[in-house]
């Protein structure tokens, strides 16, 4: 088990949000709403840790994630190393820990990976030194914690009170390291109620999500709900997963108007992203007025930006 | 129409310098020439927008426009995002919209593109958020903006009187996005001729390039040039454009020492790279006293730092 | 005859340790050791040359030296600008030399160059504005001179006298571009002694490594040595260089425990990186207590910025 706090209870490496408990969890999402700022005005630039520096390892492609902790990076005054995976040493046989060994000893602070393979942040936290912090951007169909940070700060932006939450999240659930990230954190939070929708096939394992209701029917799994998220549907998995094609997956669960008029009339709408506009959500819906999915990647960046502050801060104090 | 002004006339976008008229096209040039610095001397940088945010996004490939836009972007302090198309999210099915918008949604200033498609430029442009530039950097066959303005700022470092001037721009021009956006700037800045050679393959629609001449033949199309602008080949055209192969190409229309001399004895010798040395252009030529080619790109340089300025002036104030 | 040295004797490129003279090679050693830092303690940055720009042009992949040039330069307050070789205009027929020329021009100060191609650098340095600056990352099988630098300045961090140390190589020298500067190096500090373990169809010609020892045998080359350096075996040379598979070249070669125990007690371990374990070296032996094989990582950023202060001060003045 990895130690994400160390010793003195402050947060080291963010693997999970499963350990991370509800204080540590609000004391990162007031810091990332500091470091919102509106769009079009310039974002807070920081600059008590510059010169330090942090190295992207990204073994999955990535365009949003991988930009968004970069910018979050720079805007701090870090010096950012995007290491190319396709011409990376591990394809020449050196193993992932000798890379990581390398970067240590150029002085890379900070480690953002994300990878296919499950356990992989976790195996690196457990072995890096300890002036050396570990951040999850993507961990099989595990964990995504950044991801689940951002998706409750958004929540709370809008609606504050957890405890009298409705949320419902509609998707390949089982393997969506998201929804499993943004189910942690609402967890800690207390949440009211939180319904999965999602044909059989793609229902996470039964021992799985604790406390949450599983609809396989949207109607019932949507009504006067206060949060509707989708997620993304992967086109590759429609065939293993019994989903025929977008369209009938689109008729079963896509998210348009008439089914979020079941929701809350204030309900808001979220998404991970990339979206497929037309399979798991109407263009409608995307953009419209309850869709708050544009926020959620403005928050994306304040949370990475209040993420690494407080990695830096347990490693190098205040 | 893409309104590359705003309201009270400022310029907010660069798609096309068709529109652009001769008192902005000259505080342009009057701009990018304070930023030209001697060779080997410091570059001049800023920090009036420090902190600042440009997404480069090429979806075509190209190694000097993007690095010329990168650089000009760091030496004003602006934070640099460079999207790897190939890893890029427009592979996995999202609308390049979406793409657009989570790159607003992290605080992205300003998209320099470059793509395939023509409109695309001006389509992105139409959607953005009020306060978010977009500056094209090559479309299509059509628009070159910003090399558009380096090659005139070239010249009139060189030359100073458009009206007295007679330029001569050499090869395919049909599918040349350069030729068009010199051009454009040419006739807004009254030139006195403006000469087109190439192959009847190779010439423009009878509805382009009003007020230029036509010649099949260089030595008619070269005589008494004050500028004389040869272009790239791309070889990949030459079966379709019935041109034969380099070596045919080069005897009829290759700029040497020979056709050189037809021109003014103080002409000079454009081309906006990369060159086909032996297809279009004599190394001799290239390298001689005569061409301005590195001026070129020195000013490339500085005219993407004038442009940027102008219009991070335009959408956050001076 | 590249000259590394300007008309006063200061280094202006860095091609070859060969004709580095013993006063400029310690003073680089010495400027090295002052930019090394402790493990996790804030890297020394510089701002002196902030606002140069270094362009990183590897035609071969690579992560850790294209890093480790990256972060060096970034430390130091320059613009970095890394180009992808695979959408590079090379591709597209542009000669090397016209890419330089394009980025001299665009005001890159320092060309950090690594190919395949034996004499590029030279070539390349031979053919600069008198304002920029060369240096060899990496060049076929010949020369690698800052990695030749770093290996000596973790020997001297060390062992100090030179003139009393035995070193053994092992490995593929006659393919090794590290062995040749690293010797280069060496001969230069006076090193009491050289040995070469090699098979033989691994030895280097005759006519190089003067007065060094070859032993095909490794029990007779690594006894009694202070200093024990192992290579990296290419794999794809394997069949071609008559090593038959990892397993035998291991049996015969293999840096382990027990062939360590022949070397002096406190002999160090050396390894360029990125290792194969089990082939050249055992986990044992690649992270025991007489490994200094990450230290030679973190003198790697430490002696590319000592080269590039140096080359900018001689370009630019103090």
């Amino acid at each position: 088990m990895t130690m994400q706090l160390d010793s003195s209870g402050k947060l080291r490496h963010l693997i999970t949000l499963k350990d991370i408990d509800k204080p540590m969890l609000e004391m990162l999402l007031d810091r990332a709403d500091s470091f919102v700022t509106g769009r079009g005005a310039l974002p807070r630039n920081g600059s008590a840790f510059a010169g330090r520096t942090v190295a992207n390892l990204f073994f999955e492609p990535s365009t949003r994630t991988r930009s968004s902790f970069e910018l979050a990076a720079k805007r701090l005054g870090l010096h950012v190393l995007n290491l190319d995976v396709r011409t990376s040493s591990r394809t020449k046989g050196e193993t992932i820990l000798d890379t990581i060994y390398t970067l240590e000893a150029m002085s890379c602070d900070i480690f953002v990976l994300r990878d296919s393979e499950p356990g992989m942040p976790g195996f690196i936290a457990d072995n890096v030194d300890p002036w050396v912090s570990v951040l999850n951007a993507g961990e099989a169909d595990r964990n995504h914690p950044t991801q689940g940070l951002l998706d409750v700060l958004t929540m709370r932006q809008h609606k504050r009170d957890f405890s009298q939450l409705s949320v419902s999240i509609i998707g390949d659930i089982r393997h969506s390291r998201v929804a499993h990230s943004t189910s942690h954190a609402l967890n800690t939070l207390g949440v009211g109620q939180l319904r999965l929708i999602a044909p059989e096939s793609l229902m996470p394992a039964a021992d799985e999500f604790a406390g949450a209701e599983r609809h396989t029917d949207i109607a019932t799994g949507i009504a006067d709900a206060d949060v509707v998220m989708t997620l993304r549907i992967q086109k590759e998995r429609m065939n293993a997963a019994a989903i025929p094609d977008s369209e009938s997956y689109y008729r079963q669960y896509g998210l348009n108007k008439e089914r979020l008029a079941l929701a809350k009339p204030d309900a808001i709408v979220m998404h991970p992203g990339p979206m497929n506009r037309g399979t798991e959500i109407s263009s409608e819906v995307a953009d419209g007025p309850q869709s708050v999915i544009r926020e959620q990647v403005a928050n994306g960046v304040a949370t990475r930006m209040a993420v690494m502050m407080t990695v830096l801060e347990t490693l190098h104090g205040k």
